[in-house]
């Protein structure tokens, strides 16, 4: 099967460029002695969690318990949920994964870390807890300082739960660029006082998890931090382009679209909208384009609807006509997934797999 | 089964609020002898559209031929393909569709008529095309004047193909304050100046469909126009409200969501972000929310990641504790449905039934 058999919108997978993310980021880990529990968010595929594994990942992380079921396709021997687990159903179903595999699960409060060794003493077994701590972003995580030393104290009294070290998500650093690199070495400077605190109060963190998409590659720079659980990188994406963490040449995901209206001037019409790429803006910018047309950047993907993309063609280099495919770029590759039944991993102009996205929706 | 024993995020359809939104169009298209086939883009689940041709809906409309093939469950008497359907692997599912059910197709190239004939006549099936004309979005659809006639010479040249009509999609008005009755009023004499052109040229035009959810309850008053293909009515959703095509209580679609942090002062987390609500930004404003918090409108969810979304509580009228739940109205109900393997019809306090999505990310 080749490129021009597929229908569309499609979601291509370069294999060649997604084997070189893996590469790069496994032997990144490798050579700064880091544990890698790749996001499978992502791909939200078991055999390519499979695939991170066997060059080297020590585990994987999801954010739901569904994709924590699905994931169990990849046999991890080792499964962090970051993400709180709340309510007896969804952890009665965590603990039939953690029959399975070794679960750990990140959390910020008394009240998930309660529930979730009810649901371990329950099940009569024992899961490990990563308690979260806010660097910066204002998500999920307590304060450093006294609030995280009274989470973990609380997590410490539980009973088939075990602290195994803390996380964090340092998702304000939005690219490596001057400003950027004050706020690593402030976080840097944080961690220190974050893992001198536990010393200082005899808590031992045998896991400190960290980091993100722009600061990937600068990992290391952070004292203390010994495990990263980066996503993107399988594919990348605008975005990530965009944050300096990758080029456009390492975008191993693009949508492959057709021309289905010519009818106004200087404007096609394609046939993917926010289904299909969904309506996720670029991340670090107030620019207003939905993805990066590689077949001619002239051409700007100014506006969408369900169904349809609107791409201004005034600057374009060659003409286009209702039939016609393009390439684009997604701006965010982790929700664009989420809209696909299935994907396809091609080389060159050839469908060499396709994957259905079996964890796509699986919301609880 | 009852609302506490639902695991979250959860898409909850308010059952008695629905069927008076179905009732309620199906009625004013009775009353003002239009045609009305519903656009299933929305709810895609074949029961529902089996429900709006119970209540006099002459057929459906669909976007795309994935949508079509699941929605001959509902045994529709007849289908629009609302979007031009190019390649022929797509076309000839499209036929084993005609086989089944009366098909028409809108379109606005002569090389979308001219594919779409070709596969008819392969498949020895006649199948009826609506010329789309743009009235002013500038989205598809040839000019008024003489391209549409034009498009409509090259479709009636075809063989297999006949013309049944045309069509258009008044997106670019808004909502009827003053600015958009003006629109109308132009949009009304367009149209005049459309069907007296296809009269004059002796084009008759059985079918003319069109409108939008804005000017879903003027439609009576375009002259001309004799079909109406609504879709998010049956449910509604804050872009509705906010464009005055209905109140926050004809919402009948929710998002039950749990509160996962409370560790940030004045501000919340819960356990929904771009993955269970799309990131579709109020279409109508500037505002950058992305739901209405129906336990307290005070709350503003002002932010969100793929799993998380971020409720400013700080002027809440009452305090939030992690595993809380709350009900959020979806800016877009379209996109938001896509996202969701499964929803839940609830009266009160009860679930009742709980549909699967069947439709949902059926792209091609």
């Amino acid at each position: 099967m080749t490129l021009t058999d597929l229908q569309t919108p499609a979601l291509l997978i370069d294999l060649d460029v997604m084997e070189r993310n893996l590469c790069r980021v496994a032997d990144y880990a490798k050579q700064h002695g880091l544990r890698l529990r790749p996001h499978t968010k992502t791909h939200k595929i078991p055999s390519l969690a499979k695939r991170q594994i066997e060059l080297g990942a020590s585990g994987i992380t999801v954010a739901k318990v569904g994709e924590a079921e699905v994931m169990l396709g990849a046999d991890p021997p080792d499964l962090l949920v970051a993400y709180p687990v709340l309510g007896e159903q969804k952890l009665d179903r965590l603990m039939q994964v953690a029959r399975r595999t070794r679960v750990t699960v990140a959390l910020d409060s008394a009240v998930a870390a309660r529930q979730l060794s009810d649901a371990a003493k329950r099940a009569q077994l024992e899961v490990g807890v990563l308690a979260e701590v806010d660097v910066g972003l204002g998500r999920m995580g307590v304060e450093p300082g006294d609030e995280l030393l009274e989470l973990i104290r609380a997590i410490q009294a539980l009973p088939s739960v075990s602290l195994e070290g803390i996380t964090f998500y340092p998702g304000h650093i939005k690219r490596l660029d001057d400003a950027g690199r004050k706020q690593l070495a402030e976080l840097d400077a944080l961690l220190k006082s974050i893992t001198s605190d536990l010393r200082r109060a005899g808590i031992s963190a045998r896991i400190v998890s960290g980091g993100s998409t722009p600061t990937l590659f600068a990992s290391h720079t952070i004292r203390g931090l010994n495990e990263i659980r980066p996503g993107t990188y399988i594919f990348n994406d605008r975005n990530t382009a965009d944050a300096g963490a990758c080029s456009l040449e390492d975008c191993a995901a693009s949508i492959l679209v057709t021309v289905v209206s010519t009818a106004r001037k200087d404007r096609i019409m394609v046939d993917g909208g926010s289904k299909t790429f969904s309506s996720d803006r670029p991340s670090g910018s107030a620019d207003v384009t939905f993805g990066y047309v590689t077949d001619d950047p002239e051409v700007r993907f100014f506006q969408m609807n369900e169904e349809h993309g609107y791409l201004d063609v005034s600057r374009a280099k060659r003409r286009f006509s209702v039939g016609d495919r393009l390439r684009i770029i997604p701006n965010h590759i982790c929700v664009a997934m989420n809209l696909h039944e299935k994907v396809y991993g091609i080389r060159g102009n050839v469908v060499e797999t396709v994957w259905n996205v079996e964890a796509r929706g699986k919301l609880q």
